[in-house]
């Protein structure tokens, strides 16, 4: 049975993706930081583990980006899911009587707009989503709401108070899929690659790069420059790219090579996207 | 007397922006958040705002991009400072009588090895650094460190347990001065601008794009893709330019105004880089 590490602990969005991108049976390692989740996969603990990259409204989680390329992970797939986020207290409450709301950051900043029209109560940053919903249902916490998906509502017991709190109503996550061995995946099912490189700060390096990637076919899905850590201020550029045919992606990726610097591909799998 | 905005309370980062960009005395607005802070310039009680942007660790403060966008803010400065940031608490007391540090999570962050040689510790995250140490000493807590400023240290009458605890020393943030109105500054004082557009989903269209920008002289310092909001996994590129004279940028400028959709000047100001 695989060894899936997730960010998060059962009823958590990470635990959603899990569900939904293994067929078969797995094994749930619940790790309550990216970190640790980080750690489970190097130490061998966990096959493979699942990752929050970006989302709609926040965008990249950065610091994830660098977690990959650190440690040499390889993303091996990716997961779009649409987050739907749900407050719940033990059974019997209302809004009135709920004084503190304790969820994630990115859950919190996610649901500002609806927390404006309830001044009274106070928010609190956590580690976790379904984390805090286990502990309103385990302590018999009244007055304390969690910010969490529906699946954990069902696991611990609690009820809804207002479902969908979310500001952006088609907000999604993109999850990837990590693990420290190249994935063997087959060039027939593989359309995307998420890539990393460095270049001179000479003038139109970069549109250089991109044009070789659209000469090649390549349709730029993202792009975002990132400072170097021990060089301030260099950058390194990340970019997904998607291609219909393996050839094309493969020659892009030889020109490439020789043009950047320090050229890394995270990941090349099958595009997540519906 | 100036009206400045800053994130956070006296002795924070924001504050040492405040005392080095301004030559003259202000009076300081201090906010607990950067949506606080927004407000503040919206509602007329401030003149002026200083918004960390970006660090280098983390790479983009991306929700700060989406506030300064949002409500059409004028980025009319911005400043690099380098982040030092120092364990502190009240006099007489070691490191292994700390049990709790509390900071700002991007600060727990930059510090996180020096905490996993800590493990005692526990670390609590919350909303700014130099109002952890206000609150240490106004309640004379013990057994409770914070993360800021040596300035801090100064304000508050707090002891430093340990200086420089950041992992990557050469630790800087940039800083952006923001504002309600078009800024005044002369040509001759501007050459750097950031700039953000849209883009179809055609091959190549970037590249173009960051053609035109390298014909004109136009130096690329960064670059990235942010989602647009209500209209998930469409893209905004949010991008610094720097040039040598404003002609050169003019003419970039109205080339790109034709070539892209919603083309949007976020600011035209002094490159702060030394």
């Amino acid at each position: 049975m695989k060894r899936i590490a997730i960010q998060g602990i059962e009823g958590s969005n990470h635990h959603i993706v899990a569900k939904k991108f293994y067929d078969k049976d797995i094994t749930l390692n619940e790790c309550l930081s990216f970190d640790i989740l980080v750690d489970s996969l190097l130490t061998g603990h966990s096959d493979q583990a699942i990752m929050a990259i970006e989302n709609t409204i926040a965008g990249s989680i950065i610091p994830n980006y660098a977690l990959i390329d650190k440690n040499n992970l390889h993303i091996s797939g990716e997961y779009y899911l649409p987050i739907h986020h749900h407050l719940m207290a033990l059974p019997n409450q209302n809004i009135e009587e709920i004084t503190e709301v304790c969820s994630h950051p990115m859950a919190l900043l996610q649901c500002k707009e609806f927390f404006k029209n309830h001044q009274h109560i106070k928010l609190i940053e956590d580690v976790d989503t379904a984390e805090i919903a286990k502990r309103i249902s385990e302590k018999q916490l009244t007055g304390v709401a969690a910010i969490a998906p529906k699946m954990a509502a069902e696991i611990f017991n609690l009820s809804i108070i207002e479902d969908e709190i979310q500001t952006i109503k088609q907000n999604a996550t993109r999850f990837v899929i990590i693990q420290t061995t190249k994935p063997e995946n087959g060039i027939h099912e593989i359309n995307k690659a998420s890539l990393k490189f460095e270049l001179d700060h000479k003038r139109g390096s970069l549109a250089t790069i991109l044009n070789v990637m659209s000469d090649c076919k390549l349709n730029l899905t993202k792009i975002q420059s990132l400072p170097k850590i021990e060089t301030p201020w260099k950058y390194a550029f990340f970019v997904d790219v998607t291609f219909e045919t393996y050839k094309d992606y493969q020659k892009a990726k030889s020109i490439i090579e020789i043009m950047a610097n320090d050229f890394k591909i995270l990941g090349e799998y099958k595009n997540g996207r519906l």
